[in-house]
C-alpha cells in the first residue's frame, strides 16, 4: 500500500508522464552544509592527494593506488553510506554521490578503484548480506583495512553476465562450496582482500554469489595486470579459481539470487559512475580555458575565436546538464530509501528497493554522462592542439580515462535498450501508466492542432512545453513500437537506441530546466543569466537530437499515410514558436566561462 | 585563356554550383592495371613489412619505423610521383594517393613518417626547388637514402603559421644564412637528412623557406623524443637552430614565398592524409565484424544484434563514402596537372597549380575522413567491448592514432573555416560563380514551390535532386551570411563552422552517389545493390547534418519574417518525397559486411 509520502515522490521512469515541479526536484545548489563539507574535504584530499601525483598513476604505479585508496579509508570516504553500526558514516544516498563525484577527477585510474571497492565491492553485502556477513565484512571494507572487488565478467559471459562457466559445488558435509572457474577483468583485483564472485550451481538457470576471501594457498591465482588503453594505475586481473574453498554461510541471499545481486549492484554502480565522470567533465572545462585564455595565435586568445568558444560552451553546458539529473535521481533514490524505512522496511531493504526503483535514470545517467566526459576530454585536446596529444598536459590521459566509462558497468548499448525495455516492463506491469499518454498522443494526432499563440512571458515557459511535447514524441514512437512489435520489440534494437536517445534528451533536459527554474525563483532570474542560457542550449540541442531519432523510427515502422501523419506530428512536437538564437546562447557561455577562467557553476 | 580541356573539368569548389555526370568521375573501380599492380604490391608489402611488427611499433621502436621507411625506399614507394629524371617513378597523382593510402593502415607511426617524408618533406623541393636543388636533393629523398622532415611549427606558431620567431640572417657576404630558433612537433627530426625550415629574413611580412641539411656539427640539436597519446613509433622532436648557417643557394622559392610554399605543401599533405586514413577504416571494419562474427553472447554472434549491425553498416558507409571522394577530387589534380601541361606549363607548374586548385576538397577530405576513421576506430573499441580497452587488440592503437589527424595539417577548425573562406574567395576573384546560383536560391524562396509529383524511376534521380537541394541550402546561407556580414564573415566563426559541416556534407554525398551511379550503369544496378543502400544511408545521414546545421545558422542571423522565409526554404530543401528506410539499409549493409566478414567493398 502506497503511503501518502510514496504518492508524492515520482516513481522510476515516471519522468516521463508526470509533471514535475522545480520545487520537487534537488540541485547541487540545495546540498547542505553537511554535504558541502563533506565535499570540501574530498576536493582537498584529491588535490593533496591525487591530483599532484598524476604522473605516478599514468606510469602504472599500482601501489600508489592502493595507498591512497587507504588514505581515503582513513578520512572515511569508503563508508560514506555504510551505516554506523557497521563502522560506516550512515550518510544518504546524495552525499556518497558527491563523494563519489569529487573523489573522481585527479584520474580514472584511482575513481576505478574507488568505484569498484565502495560500489560493486561493497554493496552487495550491504544490500543483501545476512547480518553475520555485514559484521563480519562491512566494517573492514568501510575503513579501507580491507579492499574489496567484483568478479562477475569472464571470458564467455561479459554482457551476458549470467552465462558464466564458473561453477560452485557443494562439499558432501554440506558444509562448504568449490568454486572453479575464471574470472576476466577484475578491477582491484592485484590489491583486494576479498572478492564478490559469482558463480553457478549445477545446473541452475541463474548464479549464485558469494563472498570470498583472497587467500592465494585457497587455489586462487591472478593473472599479470592488463595492458589498457587507460585508468593505467587500477589494478585489472584475471582471477582463477581452482578448487577454492569457500564457506557456505558466504553465499549472500540465497541460491541462483546472484543475477538478481549483480545487476542491482550494477545499478548503483552505474550512477555512481555518472556521478564519477561529472568533476572530470569540469576539471577538463577549466584545465581547457586556462589554456585557451594563455594561448594566443594570430594575435589573440584562442579564448577569442569562435570556434573554441563553441566548444567551451558545449562542454559546460553538457556538465551543468549531468550534474542536474544525476542530483535529481540521487535525491529521489534518497528519498525513497527513507520513505520506506519511514513505513517500515529495514534499512536494508530500503536502500535496495529505492535503488531498484531508479533503474531507469541510473541507466540513462550512465549513458549520458559517460558520453558526455568523452566529448568533454576530446574536444579538451582540440583545444590544446598539438599540445592535446602530449602526455605532457592532462587532456590525453582524461580522454582515454574517459574511454572505459562506455564499456564497463554495462556498455551503453546494453544501458540504452535497458531503458527503454525497463519503461515497457513497467508499463506492462502498470507502475508506470504509458499506454495512457500513448493513447493521448494518438488521439492529438489525428485532431486538429490549437492555432493560439500561448503566453510565452514566464520563464522557460515555451522550453517546458517543449519538454512536455518531447516526451509526446517517446510515447508516439514506443507505443507505436509497442503495438506493431509486441514481444518482438526486444529484437528491434535499432529502434529501442532511437527510442532510449528520445528519453535520455529528456530526462536530460529536463532536469537541467528545473534546476535552473527552481535557483531562479529562489535567487532571482538576473543570477541565472547563464545558467538559462545553458539550460535553452541543452534543450535545443535535445530537440534536434529527438527529432532525429523520431524521423528515422517513424520511417522505418510506418509507411504512407500513418508515416505522413506521424511526421507531422513530430514536426509540431519539435516546432518552437520563438526558436533560441543557440550561436549567442554559446557566445554568452562561453564569455563566463572565459571570463572566471574556469568552469563557474 | 581556359583551354577546350579546362572548360571540361570542373574547376575547384565549382562541385557546388555545377552539376557533375557520373561518367566524369574516377572511382577506385577506375584504376588502371598499373595502379591495381601498384596497389597489391603495397599491400602486399604493408602485410608484410608493417602489419606484423605492430607491437613493435606500439613499444616506439624508432628504428622500425626508419628501416622500414629504407624497405619502402627500396620498393620505390618514396619516389611514385617524382619524375623519373629525379630517380622517381613518375606517375600520376592517383597512384600517388593509391601508395599512401595503402601503406598506411598497419600503424598510425609509419603512416606519418611515410606522410612527412614523401609529402610536406619532399614535395616543397619538387614544386619550388631550382633545377640544382631539384638535381641535389630529390633523388635522395625519392629512393630513401635521404629522409625529409618539415619545420613549420614553432612553441609559439602552429595554426598562426606565419608567425614563427626562427630568424635567417644574411652573411656579409651574401652566401649563406644564419638561422636561429626553435622548432616543435617535427615528425621523423630524430632519422631525417634534412628538413625543410621555415625562417624570417629581416622583419619580412611572410616567412622564407631553406633546405637545411641535418648536420649535428651546425649548430642543430634535437630535442628528446615527445611523449605522444598515439602514433607511438614516429619520432616527434624539437629542433634548435643556433647559428646554423645554410648557403644561400638553398633558399627555396623567394624571399618571403615561404608561407605560400608552408600552405601548398600542407594543401597536398591534407588529401595525402585522408587517403591515409581509409585503409585504417577498412582494416578496422575488418577485424571489428571478423570479432563480431566469433564473439557469442546470449548464445548469439554479437554480429547479430541491431545494435552491432547499426556500427557496421555506418562504418562500411562512411569508408566507402570517404574513398569516393578521395579518388574523385585526386583524379581531378591528375587530370588538372596534365591539362596545364598539356597548354604548355612545366610539370612542377602545372602540379603546383593543379593542386592550388583544388584546396577546397583537400581540406573537406581531410576533416571528413580524419573524423570518419576516429569515429570507425570508437566503434571498433566499442564492438570488441571490455577487449577493446585492451592493448592486447589492435583497436585502441587505430583509435588514439586516429586522434592526430584531426590536429596536424592544419587542425580540423582551420581547415573547416578555410573550405569556406576559400570557396568565398574563388567567389569574390569569379573563378566560381556563386552570387547567381546564391540569386536565384533567393528568388526560389519567394516564389511558390511546384507541387508536381517528379518521376523518380530512375536509380537516385531523388537522391541526385536531394543533392542539388543541399546545395541550394548552402547557397542560401552562404549567400546571406556573405551579405549580412560582408567582410567580418570572418569571425563569424560558428557560422563558417556550420556552412564548412553543410559543404563537406554535400562533397562526400555526391561523390558517394556518383561513384556508385557510374559502376550501377556498366556493371549493372544489381551488382551495387549495397553500393546503393550505402550512398542512400550516406545522404540521408548527410541530409540531417545540413538540416541541423543550416537551421542553427539561419536562426541565428535571420529574424520575424526572413527567418521563417529561410526555415520553410531549409524545410524544402531537405524533405525526401520518399523517405528512406535507414534501418533496413543499415540490415543490408550489415548483413553485406557479415556476410563477407570483411570490408567488402
Ligand atoms: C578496465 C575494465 C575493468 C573492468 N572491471 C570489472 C570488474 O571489476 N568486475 C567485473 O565483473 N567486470 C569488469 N569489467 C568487465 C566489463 O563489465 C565488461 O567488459 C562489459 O560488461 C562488457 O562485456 P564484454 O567485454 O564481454 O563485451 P561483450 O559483452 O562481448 O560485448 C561486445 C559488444 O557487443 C555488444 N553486445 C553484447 N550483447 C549485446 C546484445 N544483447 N545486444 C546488443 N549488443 C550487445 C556490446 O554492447 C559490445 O558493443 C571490466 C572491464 C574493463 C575493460
Ligand atoms: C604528433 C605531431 C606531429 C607533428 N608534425 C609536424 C611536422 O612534421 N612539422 C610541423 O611543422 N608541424 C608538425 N606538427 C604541428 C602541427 O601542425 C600543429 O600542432 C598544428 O598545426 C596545430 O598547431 P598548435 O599545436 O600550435 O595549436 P594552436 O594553433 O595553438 O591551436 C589550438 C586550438 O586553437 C584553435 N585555433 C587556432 N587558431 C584559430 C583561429 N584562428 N580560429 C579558430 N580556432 C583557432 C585550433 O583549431 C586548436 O583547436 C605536429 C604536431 C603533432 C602533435
Amino acid at each position: 500500500m502506497e503511503t501518502q509520502l510514496e504518492k508524492e515522490i515520482l516513481r522510476g521512469g515516471q519522468f516521463l508522464v508526470k509533471e514535475t515541479k522545480c520545487e520537487d526536484i534537488f540541485t547541487p545548489e540545495d546540498f547542505s552544509e553537511e554535504q558541502k563539507m563533506m565535499r570540501d574535504s574530498v576536493i582537498e584530499f584529491n588535490d593533496r592527494e591525487i591530483i599532484p601525483h598524476r604522473d605516478r598513476f599514468e606510469a602504472k604505479d599500482y601501489a600508489l593506488t592502493e595507498e591512497v585508496m587507504r588514505k581515503a579509508g582513513d578520512m572515511g570516504f569508503l563508508g560514506v553510506s555504510v551505516p554506523e553500526e557497521y563502522g560506516g558514516l550512515g550518510m544518504g544516498f546524495v552525499s556518497t554521490m558527491i563523494v563519489c563525484e569529487y573523489i573522481s577527477s585527479g584520474t580514472g585510474s584511482f575513481s576505478t578503484a574507488f568505484g569498484a571497492h565502495t560500489g560493486i565491492g561493497t554493496m552487495p553485502i550491504t544490500l543483501y548480506g545476512t547480518e553475520e556477513q555485514k559484521q563480519k565484512y562491512v566494517p573492514r571494507l568501510a575503513t579501507g583495512e580491507w579492499f574489496g572487488a567484483y568478479a562477475l565478467t569472464e571470458p564467455g559471459a561479459g554482457s551476458d553476465a549470467n552465462s558464466g562457466k564458473t561453477i560452485a559445488t557443494l562439499s558432501e558435509d554440506g558444509k562448504s562450496y568449490k568454486i572453479n572457474g575464471q574470472k576476466m577483468w577484475i578491477s582491484n583485483a592485484g590489491f583486494c582482500q576479498m572478492f564478490i564472485v559469482f558463480a553457478r550451481i549445477e545446473n541452475d538457470k541463474n548464479i549464485t554469489c558469494f563472498i570470498i576471501e583472497k587467500d592465494l594457498n585457497n587455489g586462487i591465482t591472478l593473472g599479470e595486470e592488463e595492458h589498457k588503453l587507460g585508468i593505467h594505475a587500477s589494478s585489472t586481473r584475471q582471477v582463477f579459481f581452482s578448487d577454492t574453498v569457500v564457506p557456505a554461510e558466504n553465499m549472500l541471499a540465497g541460491r541462483g539470487e546472484g543475477f538478481k545481486i549483480a545487476m542491482n549492484a550494477l545499478n548503483i554502480g552505474r550512477i555512481k559512475l555518472a556521478a564519477a565522470c561529472l568533476d572530470s567533465q569540469r576539471r577538463v572545462t577549466t584545465t581547457a580555458v586556462q589554456y585557451a585564455n594563455e594561448r594566443k595565435q594570430f594575435n589573440t586568445p584562442i579564448s577569442d575565436f569562435g570556434a573554441i568558444k563553441l566548444k567551451l560552451a558545449e562542454m559546460a553546458t553538457n556538465c551543468y546538464a549531468g550534474e542536474s539529473a544525476s542530483y535529481r535521481a540521487a535525491k529521489n533514490i534518497e528519498d525513497r530509501i527513507a520513505m520506506r524505512e519511514a513505513s517500515g522496511n529495514s534499512h536494508q531493504e530500503a536502500e535496495l528497493k529505492g535503488v531498484e526503483e531508479y533503474a531507469i535514470e541510473c541507466s540513462i545517467l550512465k549513458v549520458a554522462v559517460s558520453e558526455d566526459i568523452q566529448h568533454c576530454a576530446d574536444e579538451g585536446i582540440q583545444i590544446f592542439g598539438g599540445m592535446g596529444f602530449s602526455k605532457d598536459t592532462p587532456m590525453e590521459a582524461a580522454w582515454r580515462d574517459a574511454r572505459i566509462a562506455r564499456i564497463y558497468e554495462g556498455t551503453n548499448e546494453i544501458n540504452r535498450m535497458l531503458s527503454v525495455g525497463m519503461l515497457v516492463k513497467k508499463a506492462m506491469k502498470g507502475h508506470v501508466d504509458l499506454l495512457g499518454p500513448a493513447q493521448a498522443v494518438a488521439d492529438e494526432l489525428m485532431g486538429i492542432p490549437s492555432f493560439e499563440t500561448p503566453d510565452y512571458s514566464e520563464l522557460f515557459a515555451e522550453e517546458k512545453e517543449m519538454v512536455a511535447k518531447l516526451k509526446k514524441v517517446f510515447l508516439m514512437v514506443a507505443g507505436a513500437a509497442v503495438q506493431k512489435f509486441g514481444p518482438d520489440l526486444d529484437g528491434q534494437q535499432q529502434l529501442l537506441l532511437a527510442a532510449s536517445d528520445i528519453l535520455i534528451e529528456i530526462y536530460m533536459a529536463e532536469s537541467t530546466l528545473l534546476r535552473t527554474e527552481k535557483n531562479a525563483k529562489r535567487f532571482g532570474e538576473a543570477s541565472q543569466e547563464i545558467q538559462i542560457a545553458m539550460a535553452k542550449l541543452y534543450l535545443y540541442n535535445a530537440v534536434s537530437i529527438v527529432e532525429k531519432n523520431g524521423k528515422e523510427s517513424i520511417i522505418s515502422f510506418a509507411e504512407g499515410d500513418e508515416q505522413r501523419m506521424m511526421l507531422m506530428g513530430l514536426k509540431r512536437f519539435v516546432k518552437y514558436t520563438n526558436y533560441p538564437d543557440i550561436v549567442d546562447l554559446r557566445k554568452a557561455i562561453a564569455e563566463k566561462v572565459k571570463g572566471e577562467n574556469k568552469y563557474p557553476f
